[in-house]
């Protein structure tokens, strides 16, 4: 039996009692690895796990279904729950520690405190979903202060989330660490997101057209084109061709202002988000390596 | 000589180095205070020190004018800077770290990420001064990220604030206990504040009529009135009888919501803004005791 497996893992729906046993380990002289999620647990966030299992010597999971992210009309009620299984597998990894508070014990009764999110989150996702990153800094900064971890690990899947909260985690001296971790793919290149389970199987293979429009942009520019204007047009045509015809954005930005460039170079983001079907997708890649 | 004067005081002006004089501290199995002040050191300030050496093993004194805090057209560039002075002062009293860092320091290029305060804000001193409060929690925020204290310090004089800032730490959950001092005062009863310094010999003869018509609402809650609207209406007058004309707000205030009440308990805060001159002062106390 290999000694992941050997530990027990404790699920916790308490800020008092995740704080004792966060003291419990620091008091040990053990670092600690934070993974926020929303559960639904899949291959993008085991990686993240397995990034902190790596790196720290006691890995927190919180799973947290964070009701303020979600606007009016967006899927916060049936976003897949799946506590038990999410559980079992963490437990399968090795994962002592589960966080897993109801909304009340996160948002008490006069609760009214929010993070004003820094300027890039007024972009893209911010423009599509107005209080979506509002809501995300704010539980990402309670998180941080009831687990204070050594590191905390976020997926690139969610690129302007990824630079919002290492934004935010500069701006307010934040003393902890934010650690990225690259995108999961399925074989046909979907990133793979909680939402990919709303997909009909038609929809299921339109999917990847969104990973295929990232990489036509980044063989455009490997054969020379730098032209921004030039490649998003062929993006967008790419996602037409395969049936996707809801887009919400594609563009080419700047890896940490994410303002639209006019001219490409290795560091560039390409972005997009659309519909496939009901069911709102993003995804992005860097145009380097 | 004392042991308190022995210890030799540090002033140190980078997020760096501050945080290394905590890590030692807290290596060395101390309790931190923090006493989050914009300088001109006064004896209300004072106050707030000697609970925090009195309190905790080690105390930290920022000085700091929050240029966030002061809207366009107020006092921000003439407020009064006597860093040496403080510091001698805080020598005396036996402080070892003293944090005053440089604006750059605390607001880099690129800082965009703040707080948007509680409900509590939007009344009072929101109302007259509409970024103040943001401001205010913004640096308090980035302040206790900085010094991870066990327990910061402030004054009861600015009641709004400490409301504000009690509520912003249990809303992000921030893992330090906020201690809220008694105001101190002058002999006339005037409470003590940096500000006083601005006023005339004449001003300074009218201003404790601010305290005043805070004792007149105690007097007439003593003596059984109850209205809201009744003791409001005296306290005016009572300023107007002093010369103090041009009045932001009297009001009699629950103490936790802020909002204004109609009948008046042993638990309602008096609460006032007025301008003494062209120095603008505010002062409050509860009705009970």
């Amino acid at each position: 039996m290999a000694e992941s497996t050997s530990k027990e893992t404790r699920v916790i729906d308490t800020i008092a009692a995740i704080r004792d046993a966060v003291q419990s380990e620091r008091s040990a002289g053990r670092t600690i690895g934070l993974v926020p999620t929303m559960g639904a647990l899949h291959a993008g966030h085991l990686r993240l796990v397995e990034a902190s299992l790596h790196e720290c010597d006691s890995t927190f999971v919180t799973i947290f279904v964070n009701p303020s992210q979600f606007a009016g009309g967006e899927d916060c009620s049936q976003y897949p729950r799946t506590l038990q299984a999410d559980t079992d597998e963490l437990a399968r990894l090795g994962v002592q520690w589960v966080f897993a508070p109801a909304a009340g014990e996160i948002y008490p009764p006069g609760f009214s405190t929010h993070v004003d999110p820094p300027d890039e989150a007024r972009r893209w996702e911010g423009v599509c979903r107005p209080t979506h990153f509002r809501g995300v800094a704010t539980v990402v900064l309670k998180l941080f202060q009831i687990i204070p971890a050594d590191v905390a690990f976020f997926g690139q899947k969610d690129y302007q989330q990824s630079v919002i909260v290492q934004r935010m985690a500069a701006d307010f001296n934040l003393p902890i660490r934010i650690h990225i971790c690259p995108t999961v793919r399925d074989k046909d290149g979907l990133a793979i997101s909680s939402r990919n389970c709303y997909l009909s199987d038609e929809e299921r293979c339109q999917a990847p057209s969104l990973f295929g429009c990232l990489n036509l942009a980044a063989e455009m520019f490997a054969a020379g084109e730098r032209s921004a204007a030039k490649v998003t047009a062929h993006m967008r045509q790419a996602l037409a061709d395969a049936g996707v015809l809801r887009i919400e954005y594609v563009a080419l930005v700047h890896p940490l202002t994410l303002e639209e460039v006019h001219l490409i170079d290795d560091t560039t983001i390409a972005i997009v988000a659309a519909y496939v079907g009901s069911t709102r997708l993003i995804d992005n890649r860097t145009m380097g390596r």
